[in-house]
């Protein structure tokens, strides 16, 4: 089969022929139409992940076809069986096992499954990972309810897309931020209220103004930007966190904590029993996510690159033939 | 009616006559037997405490009769009707409204409480606010379940202590932090498996080694040391915080909160059926808060000096004939 491998960090994928894969006991063979990146393979080319071994197929979205049949792949492997967190076997596909930037995949059988109706390939190789996650932060950890007010920062990301996606379905008023005037036009033309620069000085303070405090907010950043977050947390409010691309996080009012009742959620991926519950949500809502761009396989270094540069909007995909 | 007055910020209380009070519609005449005391009460001597109104007559906590029956009494008004979080009418009792610190009180009927049956005047006073303050926070909040591991940190005061007394009823198994070694000893005694002295370099990591993770810690002190409870935090576990006595919470990892699916989960008082519940949990498990020692309502300085002087292991409690 053809499949993009990581023979070397900080080197281009190599589009290169491999060994078709033999599934053992328990899994079966998926032959994938579709793929999806997440910032995840991205920080694995760049050597910023623990344990990398090499060589490595990246990739943990794909949809494809078992017995002829529509699939989406469940990214996440032996989360164990306590809801609440995943066991220490657990594993993201696409490092150590091969993910699905490939023509072909073995898999556990029971990651297997059906493809929402309304989705094309591309579509529902965006959903997987960044459906999960947004779905386990907004409603197994923040427990978002019809009518609450919800804030999504750093609105281009592939989970916050979604999540913003799945909080307007579910009844919230959202709003968002970015540090692009043109992703928070984008998130307002697709449902958001309004959004924040936070590029602007007093973003935190004026947002608060105009849209009065937030009873979920949902991160991605972390940093010293993690506390105006907080500030605009109404009481009884919860705020998400899945990601932490701008490092630790200071200056955290214990008063304000306490004393409005906050909640901070940290959540990643979810169970398989979330995984469907998410697929069933979607097809109710019959959401799409949104595509940044498409590639095909073999051009998954000028994707890559896209990744790289921050300024997509939605998910980059690749298209495998 | 005797009472403890505060008619200028920074000056000792005045013991003095005061005005019997007159009870309003809903409210009851309540004789009091004995008080005690609050961090709170120290702050609003000092003029760290928002919005103080003077003179005023301090004390949350409460013990008495009305109608010759022994009763206690719920120390927060205007809860409101969501479980989540308190209304924004919501007061402790003790400023604006007169408190405990006199010989009688007039306090909204629902607000009064049968007293647990296994508890002396002095016993009971000291359980209302610390009680159910940390029952919310270990149980409605952490979601405390038996067989967990606990962490306490700063055993002395007199959240800490009911916590940990509550934990153990519970069936954890409870460690416990303190500056001081007098203190850990005490609280073993009590049934605490150990302690660390967070005033000994690399103790977070120590208590790590010798522990092993907490599935459930409880903090009122933030500050920089809050990031050493994370790093203590088991995967799924939940930090509980009431207080912030040594200010902004500073280098927390969201890698860590986000992996191990963290909760930090502020909490502040409770409502009154947490407080109901919390009175049968005591009775339950006959469960009687520690003294650290009392004072006749008279010699109130000399306890305000106990509070302020930080050497307690328990609560301080007033006398009242």
């Amino acid at each position: 089969m053809k499949a993009l491998v990581v023979n070397q960090l900080h080197q281009p994928f190599a589009y290169q022929d491999m060994p078709d894969p033999v599934p053992e006991p328990g899994e079966v063979l998926v032959r994938l139409h579709a793929a999806a990146f997440n910032r995840r393979d991205w920080w694995i080319t760049q050597g910023q992940y623990p344990k990398i071994q090499l060589p490595v197929i990246l990739g943990s979205d794909g949809s494809g076809t078992l017995d002829g049949k529509p699939v989406v792949i469940y990214p996440a492997l032996d989360w164990g069986d306590n809801p609440r967190v995943q066991s220490k076997a657990f594993r993201v596909l696409g490092l150590p096992e091969d993910g699905t930037f490939a023509e072909l995949i073995r898999i556990p059988g029971k990651n297997v499954q059906p493809m929402p109706e309304h989705l094309d390939w591309e579509q529902a190789a965006a959903l997987p990972l960044a459906g999960l996650t947004a779905y386990r932060t907004l409603f197994t950890r923040c427990r978002l309810e019809p009518g609450e007010r919800v804030l999504i920062s750093g609105v281009g990301g592939g989970v916050a897309l979604v999540a913003m996606q799945f909080a307007l379905a579910a009844g919230a008023e959202v709003y968002v931020t970015s540090g692009s005037a043109e992703k928070i036009d984008k998130a307002v033309q697709m449902g958001a209220v309004a959004g924040a620069n936070y590029r602007e000085s007093n973003w935190a303070a004026d947002l608060k103004v105009r849209a009065g405090g937030f009873d979920v907010v949902v991160d991605s950043a972390g940093g010293d930007g993690f506390a105006d977050l907080l500030s605009l947390t109404n009481p009884g409010g919860r705020i998400g966190i899945y990601g932490g691309t701008l490092g630790k996080i200071n200056g955290l009012s214990p008063q304000v904590l306490f004393w409005r009742q906050v909640s901070i959620l940290g959540s990643t991926m979810g169970s398989l029993e979330e995984f469907r519950n998410m697929l069933a949500f979607v097809s109710q809502h019959r959401i799409v996510p949104v595509i940044d761009s498409s590639f095909a396989l073999e051009d998954g270094n000028e994707a890559l690159g896209r990744l790289a540069g921050n300024a997509q909007f939605g998910k980059i995909v690749l298209q495998i033939r």
